[in-house]
């Protein structure tokens, strides 16, 4: 889904095109940060707009480098264990520790070790000393007059330190950018627990403020404007005042009025509008008053790809400081992804190591789908002129998440039960390096994915129609060959779901096919369908009568949601989800939610871990608490022998 | 040169048994962080403690995902564009946006553009829509009672959003651990810029409280204490009231006294003291009141290895979440590396693609070299039961710097001048995409270096005592087989240093063979060594009749220091160093500073950079300022040929 506008774009120009003109356009208009003089101590992560020179050296004195004597190296010229030099304090030797400054008449230090004291207080030495042995020189580290640091440079810890050493106190640094966050919409309004149906929540700016933060800026983020080309130019005019750049953020809903390019164009320049990438095309690059204004999309997952992929290049541009980029690395795609010949399209992916293979798969694609970034460990993209990729294609994925994340990252897909996001925060109280992805792809996905070795666990609760038993003889199916275990998980309750009272009083699948009832449906192809299907085959009910039977979601939680809107009056789920949203249930089946695991996993640490948590105390507590489940079983292992 | 005590150390174990043994310890003593929960805008970067569940669905109604009108799907049944279908305002549709919640009696959006409006204000369908399409569904994004992130998790841009999303406003995250960091050492003084003789800068605490804001802490810095056990103690008491956790950083003057030990023993365990590593052997580490106490070497190189090698681990272990490692790469060794059996090591290297090979090359082991780490782009760690590396050797460094920067860094090796301070400062001024690496290792050093492929170009002055030509000779000598071109640099003036008026009444080489004058010299290989014996031997003058001829300094800068600071009455060296020191300036000789590039580097967008700042006005004005420089073939491109 993307933003639409009711006027025509002025262009659809590449991203590196774009970037390539406003850039030059940006350093062009000539606007620098300001500079500041703050105390060394505070400036890390700062960009030093002048080069750092050192004011003393260090050390700034001639310093002894072991504990021991200093003396002049000369009088100890011929000593040896038959003609040792006898010396006296003071006199000929001064005794000193590591760092004492060397006395003015001394050229050389002994070391402890070395000396052979006598009972008089002299010493005795049986090797000679060489001039200058043993000391610390002025500027050993640092010489008065050397450049410490060049101007642009960004301040570590150590530079930190050097400065310091150099007897630098203050130092010169670019001022940090001020980005004015603007969030436009008449139906956007500021993060609340309880928003009216219309009310879409704001939460782009701050998405867009850590990001800055994260990148060495500071912003401000302005009240929202409604969608009023006066208001909208009041407010950029504002910030162009008060910030050295502005995000102009485009409320979800471009139909009703979007005014963003032209309150840009009125007050100052629109470099350009419409570019080539997906999410993102509506972007508008604009200038006023030298400042770098970008106009973007309102759709979050856009929003996150422009600030990454715009916003990132002119804000490096402005601080003359470059952000590292994201590491590369190759992947096997795991299933065909379509794109459009004229977008170049950046796809979030979940990544796994399986087999030593580093797999990648593609997330929910939607702009809308904030989490999907929350899940994603890399970013794909697809290049402009492509048609899609092939499944098993090698492909680069730019990281997000650091590789050893992916590795300690143990890959479940398959079909949806609220207890996996239990397993998952048990997984990580126990062990923070340990990380979980399960995606919600239903039973027959979970055990093709398995298949494909994208995934080392699967989900599943299938019914055989014809003997009634849950699981097995699908493994037996589809696994011809063995290889694989059946790990027992729960028994959990499914039943057909209504609000409080059950207004429309439904009390089996026959009441589904009354006029005015809404039903709910699960995916093709997750266990709940395929139950529904076996269950109304059952009672002799036609799909067709069944309104609603079309309408799919992807978990029992969405499901259990649409009800409790009431946008549907049913639907078929399981127990936990409807006590979630407290609705009413009518149980119909008790099913087996198992666990399939290739055998050659099962000694892997993480799939360890897992059956641990699933035997747990604390899981069943849980359990308990959220209740329609059985355990009689949980974590048996059956090995699956081929026939 | 490392911490020395005058107690034994209690043992000398592994950095992994340490840490495993370390950290075990921390575990059972059963430190745990408090939980705070504060406003998920400003939660970037923490970390949570608990599961964060969604409050709402997001969407948290049946949205229109187009512009267009709502309708039952049922309407439109059967339109074709010969059987087309006249809807009417209100009683069969309603007009709406992206975003607008769908009306309750609706099931279907028509997009705008499928739409065909009639003069009287109804519209006509020419296909027919199907149940719930262009709807944007309840949770498509995330479903109220969904997990949005498990414990323990860091909270990026994205998850704020999520949560946001998710009707969460606030958030329970672990406080931010405070870590004390306590100074010792009666020779130690905080940051100033004129400290006195015996007087050492404190800033390991300025490096250390900024690498643990890097790492997500706080820290408090505490005054510092003199080296007094119940002093140290009661300092030890006092922050492990306040304080998660204590860095207890020794003086550097170990020798005189070194109580941490005792002090952290006193009042708790020392659970290890001496480690194998180099440098950081005298590291200790101890519990206090459950508290971890880290007992840190004054050096700050060594201090800087601890804190990223061991206390980084334990606060990692603290905060409950990973710290990405560092980016390991594959390089060839340019230089042999001597290590000890006992430690393993870990050397600050240099890097720098020459000819599409990452070179690495040893930086100053130093323990006291802080610059040494500002200039380092990666470590090398050196295994226990190894003696050293040999050159040419594939070695593995963890890089400290993005290969970006690396794969941007211009490698000059050879003779120092300070004009190459201004060319990085110019460089960086124009494109802060651009680094310099310049090694001083003298004129020699750098046609060694070039030779093997290590740098890109080498600044040399080497006179031909035969001809009294300035380096062509020696590039024919040393690449015999052509392929080299001299740039010609400045003519710059070489002359004796002494200080202001000249006290000891240096007027010319002789006078350096008098009784009570301290020469300081440059070290074999440097250009102005070779000088300095060439007018030695014009004179006539012995090098052994000279006091000081054998200490050795790298750079005219710190010839110019020691002559400054007293420790020195004179040296050979260039005018603008003597100029920086406000030195009086004897001239003795006019030569040729230039730089050696293989023809084959000529073209590199780095080379023609330097080539283009050589020649610029700037360079030229900032020349003019520091004196002593011609500039009459500055930049002019001599190809050697082959004889």
């Amino acid at each position: 889904m993307e933003v639409k506008t009711n006027y025509k774009y002025l262009e659809n120009i590449s991203l590196e095109e774009a970037l390539e003109k406003y850039i030059r356009k940006i350093n062009e208009s000539g606007l620098i940060l300001g500079k500041e003089e703050i105390p060394v101590e505070e400036s890390y992560g700062r960009i030093t707009c002048e080069g750092v020179f050192a004011n003393i050296s260090s050390p700034h004195y001639s310093a002894s480098a072991m504990d021991g004597i200093s003396l002049m190296a000369n009088k100890t010229f011929g000593a040896t264990p038959t003609t040792p030099v006898i010396l006296k304090e003071i006199d000929d030797f001064v005794w000193l520790d590591t760092g004492d400054p060397l006395p003015s008449n001394c050229d050389a230090v002994v070391m402890v070790e070395d000396v052979i004291k006598l009972k008089d207080g002299s010493i005795q030495l049986i090797s000679s000393a060489t001039p200058w042995q043993h000391i610390r020189q002025i500027g050993e580290d640092i010489c008065a007059g050397e450049m410490i640091l060049p101007s642009n440079s960004k301040i570590e810890a150590a530079s930190i330190g050097a400065m310091l050493a150099g007897g630098v106190l203050k130092v010169k640094v670019w001022e940090k950018p001020i980005i004015g966050l603007i969030p436009t919409g008449d139906e956007i309004v500021a993060p609340k627990d309880n928003p009216k149906e219309g009310e879409i929540i704001e939460f782009n700016s701050s998405i867009f403020s850590a990001m800055i933060r994260g990148w060495g800026g500071k912003s401000i983020t302005y009240k929202i404007i409604g969608d009023k080309l006066e208001l909208i130019k009041e407010g950029l005019a504002k910030a162009a005042q008060e910030c050295h750049m502005i995000v102009l953020n485009a409320g979800s809903s471009a139909g009703r009025d979007d005014y963003s390019a032209k309150a840009i164009g009125d007050l100052g320049e629109v470099i350009a509008h419409g570019i080539s990438i997906k999410p993102g095309k509506p972007t508008i690059l604009g200038v006023i008053n030298k400042k770098p204004v970008i106009g973007v999309p309102g759709y979050p997952v856009s929003g996150i790809i422009v600030m990454e992929k715009l916003f990132k290049r002119v804000l490096q541009t402005m601080q003359k400081v470059e952000f590292p980029p994201n590491q590369e690395k190759q992947a096997i795609l795991s299933r065909p992804i379509m794109s459009t010949l004229k977008y170049k399209e950046f796809v979030r992916m979940k990544l796994g190591v399986v087999d030593e293979k580093l797999v990648a798969t593609p997330l929910n694609r939607g702009a809308g789908v904030v989490t999907s970034f929350v899940k994603a460990d890399g970013i794909l993209e697809i290049p402009l002129n492509l048609e899609g990729i092939e499944a098993g294609s090698k492909i680069t994925v730019q990281l997000l998440k650091d590789e050893s994340v992916i590795k300690n990252t143990l890959v479940a897909i398959g079909s949806h039960d609220p207890l996996l996001d239990t397993i998952y925060d048990l997984m990580r109280k126990k062990d923070y390096k340990k990380h979980l992805s399960s995606a919600h792809v239903g039973s027959m996905g979970g055990i093709m994915a398995i298949k494909r070795g994208e995934a080392h666990l699967a989900a599943v609760h299938l019914l055989d129609e014809r003997s009634g038993v849950y699981n097995s003889s699908f493994i037996k199916k589809y696994f011809p060959k063995g290889g694989i275990t059946l790990v027992k998980g729960v028994k959990r309750l499914q039943g057909l779901m209504t609000v409080k009272g059950n207004p429309k009083g439904i009390k089996n699948l026959q009441d589904m096919t009354r006029d005015g009832v809404v039903y709910v449906n699960r995916q093709k192809g997750s266990g709940t369908r395929i139950l529904l299907d076996y269950l109304l085959a059952c009672d002799g009910i036609k799909t067709d009568s069944i309104y609603g039977y079309e309408r799919e979601e992807f978990t029992h939680m969405a499901v259990a949601a649409q009800i409790a809107s009431g946008s549907a009056d049913t639907g078929l789920g399981i127990f936990s989800a409807a006590n979630i949203y407290n609705l009413n249930f009518i149980p119909l089946y008790e099913e087996e939610y198992d666990f399939i695991i290739p055998e050659r996993f099962l000694e892997l640490e993480d799939v360890q871990n897992f059956l641990e948590i699933l035997t747990s105390k604390e899981f069943e507590k849980i359990l308990k608490t959220m209740g329609g489940y059985k355990l009689e079983q949980i974590g048996q292992i059956h090995r699956m022998d081929v026939n």
